[in-house]
């Protein structure tokens, strides 16, 4: 017999099955079978190759959603694992296994959350639900944004949820994001006129009016952020232009741009804004548009306080909000008027070789996860 | 029996051997041989895999030089021209062919002049020489540079220099190149440190540094020119930088940019305004500087007075002075002291398919050639 807890038998079984996007391995089916037994009804939800599904216990009061997915990234060169990446192994209290901190061992502890309260609490107030994908680390088209238009179709109501993202930074429940930046890029091409460059006058030079243009919009100050957003971020992720040759004047100039934008601001007056600023200098361009995400932003209030204490009274730490970082599936559910935050282990080795996560850390979040659903329907 | 002209049956020769950069195809010895039976003396000078040659004839007086290459540029997809590039043909009373304009048409002009000039005036005033090689087209490292110095170091003295480079634009003589813009060019790294864009405060973008810098180099007047040169000119020619990715902010940017420049400035003022510059950005960076040429010029005196009544004399035309275009071998040949100016046939078509050049016109510039002869040593 194992003496391991159910937490961590269950993130090793999830571990174990090689979901890479957009495949699922049969993740999300242990997770059905789990939660069918505490009387959830399930809805499973498949858009194109993507799995997804959508689970409820309850059918009246307010709805707290577990949210998460059951994919991971790659693995990388499997020879420089100090496991297998899929045959995950605790090694001095370390799990160590692809999706151990990104995200399985958030889902165990959900699930395992989950049942020790509805085993205490058959009769709960509220409603508990999950919204699970198996594409959240690939193009994201057809998991959580898919599902999350269904439910805005059919009028569901999800008051609060949870993203297991691994929102820890040195120790679990340091950190809860209670929002993220919104998201767009921009592909900028800058047409001039080819020709040699002994003959300038009858050349335009791309690189010379890009220049002025990006050195204005590198400059510009968007906004101060506010309270919880860091101030809005403009940046040229890549910037090419010329034949190779020194004597060749180039004809066109391509340049990529990112923002990551406060709640203070829009896509669409951004947008305004860079137009206005390459207008102003001139330039014959293109830009293509890609659209990422809204930012989203829960200030503090029942779900907030909810999580706090409940971090407080597991781990003994107050946690910090922060809406710093990366873009996460939080954006799309935030649009359901939920509010959001993530809380999941520490983020310190996703996405890389011998990615890991504190044993003990993944029990502690399951008892951090029931305590938050105490907090909430246990008055 | 042909009944072609002596310019045009030597040119056809010339361009009937493939002499592709550094190869001279025997082109050299064909034209030694002519010169030896005028009684020049003739020195071989090997350098590398470049064969060059300097011959002289006459021992005292001022000495004129004739300065070209027996090289050519590739042919580019032979099925694309009309002959094939070195059978060349004459059709229309066009010469089709790889150097029929740059510049084997010129050279077999040069011969053609010598001889007859010679025969004409056996007892000359002055000297003749030429300085031929077959590098001009290539790296030019081991050509007219070479033996330019090893002319220099035995204190030779070359007065006058025509340099044949196809130097008119729409008819023979319209133009003669009196000089040339000096050229160098930078490979400027600017370094900065890579990063997430979502956490800009941990990277340092060298496209956003670097935007300022270009823009002020690129707006910069380095000088107004002066009667004979435009202006100064920059030009960037390639910029890179980036990842590929769009969230990623690169660790560094890489450009190259190229300086042609007036009589007015130098490398090392240019080099030092370059450096000021970047250096009041702020920047982190490394150049790597490739000198490629001084600027020359040749102002009005006996050489352009004896070139421009040559060719007003034989086609009614009275030549523009011009410092504009590339770079060419008279950079080297000015080192020495030496007036050098351009002239040859019409450059329309020079390094593409189907070089050509008008027949006759290159009759008329072995008779251009001989007159100048004529107006400097024959009093």
């Amino acid at each position: 017999m194992s003496d391991l807890t159910p937490t961590l038998e269950l993130a090793l079984d999830l571990i174990s099955r090689p979901s890479v996007t957009p495949e699922d391995a049969g993740c999300q089916e242990v997770m059905i079978s789990r939660l069918q037994k505490l009387g959830f009804k399930i809805e499973r939800m498949p858009f194109g190759e993507v799995v997804n599904f959508y689970a409820k216990r309850g059918s009246s009061g307010p709805n707290l959603m577990f949210a998460g997915h059951t994919d991971v990234v790659p693995t990388g060169p499997i020879e420089r694992w100090k496991v297998s990446p899929f045959q995950p192994k605790i090694i001095d209290g370390v799990l160590y296994g692809r999706g151990a901190a990104d995200m399985k061992g958030s889902l165990a502890a959900m699930i395992t959350a989950v049942e020790e309260f509805v085993t205490a609490n058959p009769n709960h107030d509220g409603q508990i639900s999950f919204l699970i994908t198996s594409d959240e680390e690939g193009p994201f088209v057809d998991g959580t944004t898919r599902v999350v238009d269904a439910l805005i179709a059919r009028h569901e109501i999800v008051d609060w949820c949870i993203v297991g993202e691994p929102s820890s930074t040195k120790t679990l429940g340091d950190i809860i994001k209670n929002g993220r930046r919104g998201s767009f890029s921009g592909d900028l091409t800058i047409f001039g006129k080819q020709g040699h460059v002994a003959y300038p006058h009858l050349a335009i030079n791309p690189i010379h009016l890009a220049a002025p243009a990006i050195a204005e919009l590198s400059q510009t100050v968007w906004d101060d952020g506010n309270e919880f957003f860091p101030p809005t971020s403009f940046q040229v992720s890549n910037i090419h232009s010329g034949t190779g040759a020194t004597n060749v004047v180039p004809g066109t100039l391509q340049a990529q741009f990112n923002f990551r934008f406060s709640s203070e601001l829009s896509f669409e007056l951004l947008k305004a804004r860079v137009i206005g600023i390459l207008d102003s200098h001139n330039l014959k361009y293109d830009i293509d548009w890609t659209y990422n995400g809204l930012p989203f932003l829960t200030p503090p209030g029942e779900l907030v306080d909810a999580v706090t204490q409940a971090i407080e009274t597991t781990v003994n730490i107050t946690p910090e909000l922060s809406t710093s970082g990366g873009t996460s599936d939080g954006r799309f559910i935030a649009k359901m008027g939920t509010q959001v935050v993530e809380l999941g282990p520490v983020n310190a080795t996703i996405h890389q070789i011998n990615e890991c996560v504190d044993a003990q850390s993944l029990n502690d979040l399951s008892t951090i996860y029931r305590r938050v659903l105490e907090n909430l329907f246990v008055k």
